[in-house]
Formats: C-alpha cells, structure tokens, sequence
C-alpha cells in the first residue's frame, strides 16, 4: 500500500510518521505547501488546516484515495463516520471514502465515559478544560518556550500564536466565539461527543481553557446519568475500558507520549443524584490526533505491514 | 491603634504590609519565628497555618486584640463571623474578637455569584478552578520560576512544596484527599458558600486544580438558580456589584495586582434551564487574601488612620 501523510512537517503529522516508522510499504510525506498528487494513493492522513482539508480530501477522494481526517471540516458531515475505534469503530462500516477523527478534548473526555453511558446512559455532561498548547500546532509550542523564558528574564513578549501570552498565563479557548456565548471548541464538545455516543439527547456544556503544558489536555468531567450509578461500578467499566487507564495522582505531564487516557479522582458528586465527578488527561496530540488516526486505518484492515509499535487497536 | 502583622513575611503578609503602607498609626510586622506578644496590639492580621494560627489567636483574643484570620482554623466555628465586606458585612455585628476571611479561590467565586443568588437562589453550582501557586507561599511562587528555568534548559527538577513539578503542568490540588474523593479545598468551597452565602441549601461540587501562573486564581463556574434568569439579568446584577468587573477576553494575568474580581464569559447554559456558565479571575492574594483582611478591618472602623489606597470597601 501506498500511503501518504498531508501536513507531515506539523506537530500531528510527527507523531504519525512516528507511530509509521515500522510502516514497510510506500510512505509518501508531503508538507501543507507541497503540489499535491495523490495518483496511486491508497490511504492518506490530513493533518492540516479545515480550510485545506476541504480543498484536497475531494480531491484526494475522487482519485480512489482513502482520507482520513484530523480538522473540523467534515465532522458535522451525515456522510462522514467520525470514529474513535475503542468507541464506534461499526461506524467505520459505511463511508464515502473520507473517515474524520474527532477534536482532540472530545476523544479525551469520551474514552472514559463512553463505557459508562452504555450502562447508564449520560444525561449532562459539564466539562472545564486545561489544554496543552500543542492543540495549535508545533509554532505554540515553539511560543511557550519563548515566551517563559522571556518572562523569566523580566523580558517583554508579545504574543503570536495565539492571542494572549500564554506563558504563566491560562486564558478561555482562542477558536471563533458563537452567538450562544460559547467558543467554537465548546461546541464541537457538545456536537461530536453527540455523534460519536449516537445519543443526540446527550447534553453536554464545556468551558475550554488554555494552559501552560506543552502536550497534554486535561479535562474535569461532572457527568450526570439517567439511571443510578455507584463509584465501584464505574471504576470497573472504566478500568475494563480499552485505551483507559485508572490511575492516582494523576498530572497532565503523566500523560505525554501516552497512548492511554489517564482516569483519576472518580467520586460521587454530593450535590445531585446519579452525577460523578472524575479527572482524565491524554496526550492530545496522540489518542488526541495522531493514535486515533492510526488506529481507524488500522481497524480498517489498511496497516497490515507495519508493527504498529503496541498500539492495542 | 497598634496594628499587628502575623507572619508579615509570606506572600499574603507583604501585600498587607502593602496595603498598610499609608497607614499612620504604629504597625509591627511579626515573622512567624517571632517570639510573639499581643499586649497593646489592638488589631492582629494573622497570616500564617493553621496550626500557627490555633495556637496564637487565642492568646491574642485573650489580651484584647481583634483578630483577622486568613487560615481555616476558625471558618467553620459557627461563633467566627466568615466574611466578605461586599457580600456579608452584617455578620460581622456580632463576634468573639476572631473573623475569618475566606478561603481564597471560595471569595473569587463568591464574589459575581452573590448579587445573582439574591435575586435568583442558587441551586448548585460546579466550579472547575485554576489555581496560582502563590496560594502555596511565596516558596511556591520560586519553585515555579526555578522549575520552568530548569525545564527550559533541559535539566531535571524536583518538586519541593508541591508533590509534583508545577512548571508546564497542571495538577489536582494538593490539600487532603478526604473520604468522600474531594480535596480538602473543593470541601471548603461547598461548606464555606454555604456560611458566607446563608443557605445551607446552595449544593456546590467542585474540582479544584493548580495550574503554572504566579498569583491569580481563575474558575469555570456553572451555576443553576431556583428561578429563571436572562443573561442580560445576570450581566446587570453582576455589573453593580462592587468588587466585581465585567471585562472581555479575560486572562489570568489581567487579574494580577487588581484589587477587582474580573467576570467574564457570562452565557446562557444551552444544557440545562436556569443555567448560566461563567468564568472568573482573581488576585489570589489580594481580594482572595490580604485585601478581603483588609476591608474586614475597615468595615469594623479599624482603619481610619489610613489613606487605604483606594480599596473601594
């Protein structure tokens, strides 16, 4: 098979070359700028913008090449399954050639709970983030170096990347602000985790927030069911949950260059009934990007010559 | 009047040292080694443990001295008045010579929600907070700066105050894990609510979580009501509270040496009815310390021989 990585040069597109490294077919590795041909392409990853993923996944498509996809833009797309594989991976069944994969804090938040909602079906999810800079690319990462270092050199900075410093500094989620008052991130939280749980009664209310880690979002959960749940009950569907791993004392940092999401601090939530509270990090821009991509190509039979280095899907 | 400051060398005591700088009457700064006498001394701020502070404050009361108490020796004592000037300066008609201010990240909440529980009654809210490191002392505030320089340079660093590295991590808060799965601080924010609030109905769940930003504490806030209420209802109320500001874009630095509480990303919560979303920033050590001490002491007509620079209470 011949395979090809679009945005290979950006912080996604390192991690899959990574997780590819064993890969023994043909890998084609082609930057956002690049002249674009994907004859004889059989699978290509798009680790780039929406905007340029739109313009080349129909391309791509119409010349037989399989698309799976990191951005936005086809998400909200009937046609297009988005699939976190320990979760919905029969949604994989019936595509038009592109496959999304979901934003990075909704794969996150929902690898825990998704055993929980086939048991106990979710009612209301609140959910407040702490997520790594990486989420905009290897540049932020580049800026947080930067700027924390002029910062502790009484130095002024100015921001780049995003729209404030981000150094020693935590601000609400920089994407497009919606009529309804939430952020464009808040909203694909409450969209895809609908689609992916196939429940559109699932309500669920973010709050995203950057901080200061390099790689690493985190995510604090109040999530309340329709039936009655114990602690017990959950940490044993969690703990069975593939991807998932029950931990103590869990930090964001914890989480880098983990394939698995890190579940801490499940407690019964004492202000309402049938509502836990948790803590889950995971390394956003593997199970956030890169491993989930890797992973729907693996359970679509396409990475059969590679060793796939441990990935459990 | 002969005003004390107890432990006048930590983070919370320089800034009342601050505070006081204008004050004309006589001022003794006690360090929390100082063999300690209270004869004379009118007034006592206490900032120091709460071992410090169960071991000096009765002896203090004792001799007459008023104390001001920043720990949470006496919060919960039903005989303490638990106060925030723009919020419960009543109760503090009736006390045994020992107030209690708040717990910090408790009043920066506290703060916008109080106008809107008069009219509207909260019902429970779930707060996700974003903790500075200086709630932990000025050693905190140098571990993250030496932390950061040593990652920064690639070397290996060791947390000291904190059970793990802060610099470019997040993390649970540190206090007690209790029986019930809460920190000892997210405890403090439902019982604390409760006092300060007069409604031992107000549910509150909380997760509490520090993040690298030197001194200004931030909180996602859901908040639910017993009546219905508009946005625009709640921006009014909130807009005539004093010591609160409505701003936009609202980051944690913009937070720093203010003596205002900034209110931000006031919305209609689109998953639940009677719902508002909300985040908040604070000055950890000024309104959610030394200040909030501050304006007790002149609320109580302590401080009339001072300029107070320009503290609004």
């Amino acid at each position: 098979m011949k395979i090809a990585i679009v945005g290979a040069t950006g912080a996604v597109g390192k991690e899959l070359q990574s997780l590819l490294s064993e890969y023994e077919g043909e890998l084609i590795l082609m930057d956002s700028k690049s002249t674009i041909s994907f004859e004889g392409v059989d699978l290509a990853f798009f680790c780039v913008s929406s905007e340029l993923a739109k313009k080349w996944i129909p391309i791509a498509r119409d010349t037989g090449t399989l698309c799976i996809d990191s951005s936005t833009a086809f998400r909200s797309d009937p046609e297009v399954p988005l699939v976190i594989p320990e979760i919905n991976a029969h949604a994989l069944k019936k595509h038009n050639g592109v496959i999304a994969s979901p934003n990075c804090t909704t794969t996150i938040m929902l690898m825990p709970l998704a055993p929980l909602h086939k048991e106990f079906q979710i009612k209301r999810i609140v959910a407040s983030t702490y997520q790594a800079v990486s989420g905009a690319g290897a540049k932020a990462v580049t800026e947080l170096k930067e700027q924390s270092q002029a910062i502790l050199e009484g130095e002024e900075t100015d921001p780049k990347v995003f729209p404030y410093v981000c150094a020693f500094n935590v601000f609400p989620h920089e994407s497009d602000m919606l009529d309804s008052g939430y952020v464009a991130e808040e909203q694909k939280m409450h969209e895809e985790s609908q689609k992916i749980l196939e429940d559109s009664n699932i309500a669920v209310t973010a709050t995203c927030v950057r901080v200061p880690v390099f790689r690493v979002h985190a995510v604090s959960i109040n999530v309340e069911f329709m039936k009655p749940i114990t602690k017990d009950a959950a940490l044993s569907l969690i703990a069975s949950m593939p991807g998932v791993t029950l931990k103590k004392n869990t930090v964001s940092i914890d989480g880098a260059s983990q394939h698995s999401i890190l579940c801490d601090r499940v407690r019964v939530d004492h202000s309402q009934a049938n509502t836990l509270e948790m803590w889950v990090v995971g390394d956003q821009l593997l199970k956030g990007a890169a491993l989930n991509m890797f992973q729907i190509a693996k359970t679509l039979g396409c990475l059969k010559e590679t060793a796939s280095k441990g990935v459990h899907v």
